[in-house]
């Protein structure tokens, strides 16, 4: 059992850990910092010690886009103080060591991959609908990098003509439409609720038809979206994570069949949908593991 | 040197080569029967002599969706008579020897990244535009197959709210709005030319606004097809091959304008698109290499 270290930045919150083969020995969190400069001071001090613990890499999984292969964050919309921050660098210096950087939800793909719902899947994609969209794109073991930091950049594919306009996003684009953000926001447009998506769900438990017509429409959306992936990587299994998963009862059946009316014929009833099952720990799971999946 | 026999089943035409080096040694095309059994019959006469040139297996590409791990057509809309043909081992039986069985745009993908326009790349999506829309994703020097047939599927890529309804496709599919027959049709119910893709681009050469107006559509939808590829595989290249790049001056400086803009803007400027190079031997070439090169 080698202990490896896993580091995960995110635009609320950052998480480290020390991990032993997908299991947490001691977590760390903290809120993030605006600034780069406090953020890897944070993370710097979170890890020292267990520094002497593990020879392994560091891995830092955080969001994207991210140029993967220099370690340099590009203009993630989440993090607006980090754009252009050299964070492979400046970690390398700080720790001593290596650092392998990957794109948020591609570590979190890892994660699932290697010790969750997709263990035994040979090709899986992982998706996490929360604030944004995103997703991980992991083909015959491998992990689909990407030259310039936007493979599994999902949020931004163009999924309908018009939408709400968000800065840095295509109009039209899956995160626009069908983030949990976006569902809060349609329950609260279309149904005057004042509890987002949470009430929603509560009212499509009640039978209301009327709830369940908004809800339709989100549905219609994020199965464009997983067609969308299903026509370009054709996983053999989805991998469902994000804040919204915590109605996972709700959503799987509808999505499932919406699913199936968008693939083609000879695909529909052969792709898993399936729920995440690392909850708060996959991004630091997956950076941990970074060192130890081949990156394409 | 060594030799090798690719086979390019199409909805037309059927082709056969024997190649040395991607260097064409002996070409043959007939046209495509309507029956699988007259097809393979087809190809058995084709290569028959070119077997004790080579030990090595036969490649074949064939129209998608198609199970490459079973070498078993599925549905695909353009060879309807060959649902659920078993290629691979009706073609084994009838060479004696084994036979690789690839989707037609991701054998053309190999062909391009490993003789063509991509030699270079590491990365590199092919996209062709004819008939129909269909696209071949390498990562990191290795093919993405997937795992149902569906992996570059691209044609069924949902990129819009609505169009023109087809067999098979999802409405608002790309190929529906945006192949070669689309911007044909395009010319004739909007503009009245009887003359479709290629009196439209004829009109542009000669300044027309109008037909510069309604290719703009054309380019848009495009473009987003190319965006959604760039934000799940993230390519440095993207190659474009298929009838309508007979207007590649035409069309490559547009599309790389309307690309730019619906990409991250890290990413603007980044990604290369290139004109195909190979032609009408992208499709053998690449079945002849698709033993070379690591399918994920």
């Amino acid at each position: 059992m080698v202990n490896k270290i896993g580091i995960d930045i995110g635009g609320t919150s950052i998480r480290a850990a020390l991990i032993s083969d997908g299991s947490i020995i001691s977590f760390k969190k903290e809120a993030t910092p605006k600034t780069p400069d406090e953020g890897t001071a944070v993370v710097h001090r979170f890890i020292r010690e267990w520094l002497h613990e593990t020879d392994s890499p560091v891995g830092i999984a955080a969001p994207g886009p991210l140029d993967t292969k220099t370690g340099i964050f590009l203009d993630p919309p989440n993090l607006p103080g980090w754009h252009g921050f050299q964070l492979k660098q400046k970690c390398e210096k700080l720790f001593g060591r290596e650092c392998i950087v990957e794109n948020d939800a591609n570590a979190a793909a890892v994660a699932e991959y290697t010790f969750g719902a997709g263990v035994k899947a040979d090709s899986m994609v992982y998706v996490t609908i929360s604030t944004g969209v995103g997703a991980g794109i992991i083909a015959g073991g491998c992990l689909i990098s990407g030259a310039f930091g936007n493979a599994g950049e999902v949020g931004n594919l163009i999924i309908a003509d018009e939408g709400p306009v968000q800065p840095g996003l295509n109009q039209g684009s899956w995160e626009s439409l069908a983030s949990g953000t976006a569902l809060g926001k349609m329950a609260e447009e279309r149904l005057q609720l004042s509890g987002g998506a949470q009430e929603l769900f509560k009212k499509i438990e009640d039978g209301s038809l009327e709830a369940e017509a908004v809800f339709a429409a989100w549905i219609d959306y994020t199965a464009r979206g997983l067609a969308n992936l299903v026509h370009t990587s054709d996983p053999e299994m989805i991998v469902l994570g994000g804040g919204v998963m915590n109605a996972a009862d709700i959503i799987l059946p509808r999505l499932e069949e919406a699913l199936q009316r968008k693939v083609y014929q000879s695909a529909a009833g052969k792709i898993q949908l399936r729920e995440a099952e690392l909850g708060d720990y996959t991004g630091v799971i997956g950076a941990a593991e970074l060192n130890a999946i081949k990156r394409l």
